[in-house]
């Protein structure tokens, strides 16, 4: 099966404590690697966890809330220094290239390689990434500033060959192909073969739902519907709900209300307050409502 | 005596590696904490190293290569969401205020505390900051782009009363002040009693020079002569000197030739290559130069 995981780098809110990072994530599908958000000191983290910034192909920024998006010049810079020549794709809110430019511009740094920017819309949900295998959406959040969500989807993918059974079949080569694709193969002497007696259905494709910084509201929940993982920032503890709506934040217990509503499989929360050194209870309030959830622990990866 | 010590919060170069951070590092004088540059992730060297941000009342930034300044969002921001009002000071180089307010703009972060910018001067040495105890220079650095080295003098104190000695002799406490400052007491009777025989001198003043980045060159040695600790970015062994020029950076024998040139009483290396795991060799070049010489070690404090 495909590889699709997620290691994070960073799992706090905007004031790092307790050896926690701001929010950052690696995206791995299929050996391609995929980098939201971008804390300050993503790039240490990275190094940490022995993956290298060359293999990271797009990069995704949720809000321009430094907590989202202050490890990326840095980041930049040091793909930069190391020789980087392969293309990098970025996808921000507008005013992100601007603030790169700009700093840019006083280091007088001129990159290596190209760095291709995407300005998200914050208005409406849009694919902003597609490959055969692979689309990424961009979806808005409701947050104190422009946020978008991001949803990753696995494509359909081929059915595969039930292989004993063929081998009996004597099924001229170029016609495998197409019971693949399901259509029938039709024998000189009339015999029909169904491509489904003779094809297992591919797997059921997969997704993940990134979700982060959202006061919880049900515009989102068409975006994350059926996602196998659902990323969700869950910064307080429920009886802190009215801080959390008035930061435009989530509370654990409303993150599991989320995953339930949109029937995700499972949960991972993140983005915790640095009021929560112990954060048991925020994982126990969740499970409550939604038993499949995890905390989001830097340096461990969850499979999709 | 006045604590003045150092503390390393990062000793990198540009490519952070091998657990190691960029540039920062915590001068305190007399319990004043001074920040002097804030590369990536300064803010969680703080909290690792148990000093609070809110104790830092100066902050002076050399240049505006990322290594050395992008961390500084961040930590305004974090000092900020925790509440603090004190005014705080940054120094460094005048598009340093531009790029901050342009992140804050888009952020829609508005501070809670005075953040007063002085601008530093890239041509011409300049008294920054001055107390009764301490004063602080720029000077001209010679980097890539403009530069400043910070220089910390403590102040000439007071001298000491020989307390045995003067319980003798019943002078009034009002000339004890006065013979601290080196003026003769006259008694009734017409005897002189001389404050350099009464008093101690006042401890020799002490200072700290910075210099980070720059090319070694003659311009900025009368700005750091004499200085007791030398901090002095190291980049490269010297078998890469071609390569330090080109990159406007020092070897560790050039630093440590400038240690001896200038007079200082000891060397402290920094801002090292990536290229370079152990760092033994770094310190063994200088030191069969300038035997007084120390590796910046990150979590370390250092006498000045």
């Amino acid at each position: 099966m495909t590889k699709f995981e997620v290691l994070i780098l960073g799992n706090s809110s905007a004031t790092p404590m307790y050896g926690r990072h701001p929010t950052s994530q690696v995206l791995n599908f299929n050996e391609q690697l995929f980098l939201i958000d971008c804390g300050e000191g993503t790039q240490m983290q990275l190094f940490r966890y022995g993956i290298k910034g060359s293999r990271i192909s797009h990069i995704f920024i949720s809000h321009l809330h430094g907590d989202h998006y202050l490890g990326l010049v840095g980041l930049l810079s040091s793909q930069h220094l190391v020789g980087r020549q392969r293309e990098l794709h970025l996808y921000g809110p507008p005013a992100l290239k601007e603030i790169i430019d700009l700093q840019f511009k006083h280091s007088d740094t001129r990159l290596r390689y190209p760095l291709v920017f995407h300005p998200t819309n914050q208005y409406l949900p849009e694919v902003i990434f597609e490959t055969t295998h692979l689309s990424v959406r961009s979806f808005p959040l409701r947050h104190r500033i422009a946020c978008t969500g991001f949803r990753f989807d696995e494509k359909v993918g081929s059915a595969s060959l039930k292989k004993e059974q063929i081998e009996k079949l004597n099924i001229p080569v170029p016609y495998l192909r197409l019971l693949k694709k399901g259509i029938d193969y039709v024998a000189d002497d009339g015999t029909v073969y169904r491509a489904k007696d003779l094809t297992n259905p591919p797997p059921r494709p997969r997704s993940y739902g990134y979700c982060s910084d959202t006061v919880m509201n049900e515009d989102y929940f068409e975006a994350i519907s059926e996602v196998d993982l659902l990323y969700h920032e869950a910064t307080f503890l429920h009886d802190r709900v009215e801080r959390a709506k008035e930061t435009f934040h989530t509370t654990c217990l409303e993150a599991a209300q989320v995953a339930q509503t949109v029937g995700a499989k499972k949960l991972l929360l993140g983005h915790f307050s640095a009021r929560y050194k112990d954060l048991q209870p925020l994982l126990d309030e969740s499970r409550a409502v939604f038993p499949h959830t995890e905390l989001s622990e830097e340096g461990k990866w969850f499979l999709v």
